[in-house]
């Protein structure tokens, strides 16, 4: 290929000739070309290296290029690269044991999707065919996806664009005791005001009109919200008592990510597993384009007799099984779920919990696993966020800042909102950890000076 | 893994435990394993060739295991497997730039999704956006893919059971004069009746709340059903009237398969492009799963200074991109778009014209490169459907028993509805060609005994 031994400004500009990207103003992108990737972090053209404090776009759980994940793709590339979903192939029904294996309940059937958005599509699919019912209930403060349903599902501001108010979602208030939407101030308090939020959302709305409820175990992208620990089986309950089809989705937190095989383990046990569980990006680590739905058996059966109506000519790929295949054995060998729980109680937690005694900016710290966000504020008495929950023109100063230092100092960050997400890849290991904990304790010099305390400091 | 070596009752076992199958019911699949390809052709675990003449699911255009595309893979798996859509990567622009280069127009920037359905996902939300306005008008006899916008569009059953009745979505009657929903009799005929139809369609709807017309350049799933050559032209024209986008879904159709690089092609020039074209499956021949849109120069502009509001995690995979840069290297290189076209004109399509003299059930041939579609009649007066549109029970058996017959003697059939498909690798060779040839005529005889002419000859 012709630019293949190019230099980062041939790269860059090739990039700018023809690629639209996502999520982005076109006219004054400036791309970083990465030239390679390994472990935990990932290096530019001109030998620049970066700490994957982002794990791409919280991904890559088993970090960059593992030797066992790369050798299977290779391998399966050799033997089978393509074949419909029609036929039998062996990594694809070894990846959904895989899988199956590790969903709670009977949630036995895998059907596999190319990423997150059509796992979630097709979960709605099979709620609404399943209970003949059409609303969907989902939270604000949640991603489930940009294609048609996925996109109206989702309760933040990527919906906007795309909202055709007639997708039969309506969204209601998941727990988030730092911003209560209930004016609660004990965990206990959100959880309990939270569920009866939601049945009351669900008997207004006409119980017999909810196919499901669809939520991210721990919303991901809108703040790593961690839910209180009552919350999910309050919200499995509710489910059962008006016959409504529960959907966790565990696209971002799922496969160790959350410092569990899914995060809903830390929550649910066999007897309140939920009836859909929508999963991608960890499941191979987005080595190839993956994504699927778990299914239970009561809901599977529904298709014993009459045709499933929902595909796609790449379900089950058998370069992406492949991956998965590979992907989950090597976390079993080597332990890498119990890892990150592990980094993520001793060291990732730890330190960050040091940085907001140091940071006024610092808010609050939340998360598990390596699974975390620091939610930044102008002033911690307000909790006024450093930036608006929508920025508009100069208005997202604040952290763009934050993440231009961090970069200068080689730490990729993922800035979401008024929050850093933290969330490395689930193989880092402590050293790294104190690397990276100690550039954005130099970075969030730049964030402090945005706070109330920054400008007294200052004045 | 534990079936790798596994028996072809271990590997159908494995899968049926398991995996959830696209538009099926389970409870009765016997899915055939599939150990490995090459060219034209797989193999099932008991040493079975099947000649491939579905290309799976009319994706693998450049044929099976293509030494280029498999090393191509593996290089980029070695190199980077998964990078964030924000960066800028070698494969990623040179893929861009080689779909750009084949678009007609200023169709110069190009979108990467995962597969088919997510790129019609994101051109209907770039003409919404670009018109501001809700409608989106598409075909019936056409297939958009399975998320909430795409099923929407969809013109076959395949929609129904998903219809939501509120996606903004209005079906029209296109072109289709084997049972012209214009009573027409001849093509050209045909194609003014169809025109007046649509605009007919965009009058009365309202032609400033129709933000798109979406059509496939050539219908696939629904029947192969090519246009007169007006007809697109003559399109382009009324969306110019009324200020609409045209948007053509190449899934199917593009990359060499209708013996084009697009099939547009063969109807429309760089005057008459039209302003999104979405692609899928033939532009790495699925390899990795890969789809994506080329984007008009004013379209594109939209999002100069405003952030596109749409994105997925693996748009522009650094592993799919490598395998669109090797397949179209390679497709150019090895001359395969002019060979498919070719070998239609040459080898496939008089072939399949000479089982229509010999075979009563046949009512139409019609198909252009490796894109070729038998419509199935009882009745050649009549020209009543050898199925019913929508098959029930025991309706389906004579499709059945005539894909059966197939697969008996060695040939991979690709049937829908009343039609066999005949849509083989672009780079089957005419041996390859005239083998199936000879197994269709054979296996034909069973078709031929449900039509009116083999009742009587029976009798």
């Amino acid at each position: 290929m012709s630019i293949e031994r190019a230099d980062q400004a041939a790269v860059k500009a090739a990039d700018r000739a023809h690629v639209f990207h996502s999520w982005s103003a076109q006219a004054h992108l400036d791309p970083l070309p990465v030239q390679r990737a390994a472990g935990s972090s990932f290096w530019d053209y001109d030998g620049n290296r970066y700490l994957d404090f982002a794990s791409q776009l919280v991904n890559a759980n088993i970090g960059h290029q593992h030797p066992k994940v790369v050798a299977a793709i290779q391998e399966q590339a050799a033997t089978l690269c393509t074949v419909a979903p029609g036929f039998a192939v062996d990594v694809r029904s070894e990846a959904a044991r895989l899988v199956a294996e590790r969903t709670p309940g009977d949630l036995d059937k895998i059907f596999f999707t190319n990423g997150g958005a059509e796992a979630v599509e097709n979960a709605a699919r099979m709620a609404r065919l399943h209970t003949g019912r059409p609303k969907l209930l989902s939270a604000y403060r949640s991603y489930h996806g940009a294609t048609g349903t996925a996109i109206n599902l989702t309760g933040d501001p990527r919906r906007w664009a795309s909202d055709t108010g007639t997708a039969g979602v309506v969204h209601f208030h998941g727990p988030y005791l730092y911003r209560s939407p209930f004016h609660a101030t004990t965990e206990r308090e959100e959880c309990e005001r939270a569920l009866a939020h939601l049945e009351e959302t669900i008997v207004l709305e006409g119980p017999d009109t909810v196919a499901a409820v669809v939520l991210e175990t721990i919303p991901g992208g809108s703040g790593i919200l961690l839910p209180p620990p009552g919350y999910l089986p309050g919200v499995r309950a509710i489910c059962d008592r008006y016959g409504i089809v529960m959907v966790l989705d565990e696209v971002m937190a799922g496969f160790g990510r959350a410092g569990r095989w899914f995060a809903l383990d830390h929550y649910l046990d066999q007897d309140t597993a939920p009836d859909l569980v929508t999963f991608a990006k960890g499941v191979n680590s987005g080595y190839v384009p993956l994504g699927g739905v778990a299914i239970s058996a009561a809901i599977a059966a529904d298709w014993d007799e009459r045709p499933y109506p929902g595909g796609l000519t790449y379900s089950g790929h058998p370069l992406a099984c492949a991956a998965a295949v590979a992907t989950l054995g090597a976390m079993a060998e080597e332990g890498i779920v119990e890892h990150a729980a592990h980094i993520g109680e001793t060291v990732l937690g730890p330190g960050l919990r040091a940085l907001a005694e140091r940071h006024p900016s610092i808010g609050e710290v939340r998360g598990t696993g390596v699974f975390w966000a620091l939610e930044l504020v102008r002033d911690r008495e307000t909790r006024e966020p450093l930036v608006p929950y929508r920025p508009r023109g100069d208005e997202g100063r604040p952290t763009a800042e934050l993440a231009a230092a961090c970069k200068r100092r080689g730490l990729w960050p993922l800035v979401a909102g008024n929050r850093l997400h933290v969330v490395p890849p689930c193989t880092i290991d402590a050293a790294e950890v104190e690397e990276g904990l100690a550039i954005l304790d130099e970075a969030l010099a730049v964030a402090d000076a945005h706070t109330t305390a920054g400008a007294t400091s200052a004045a």
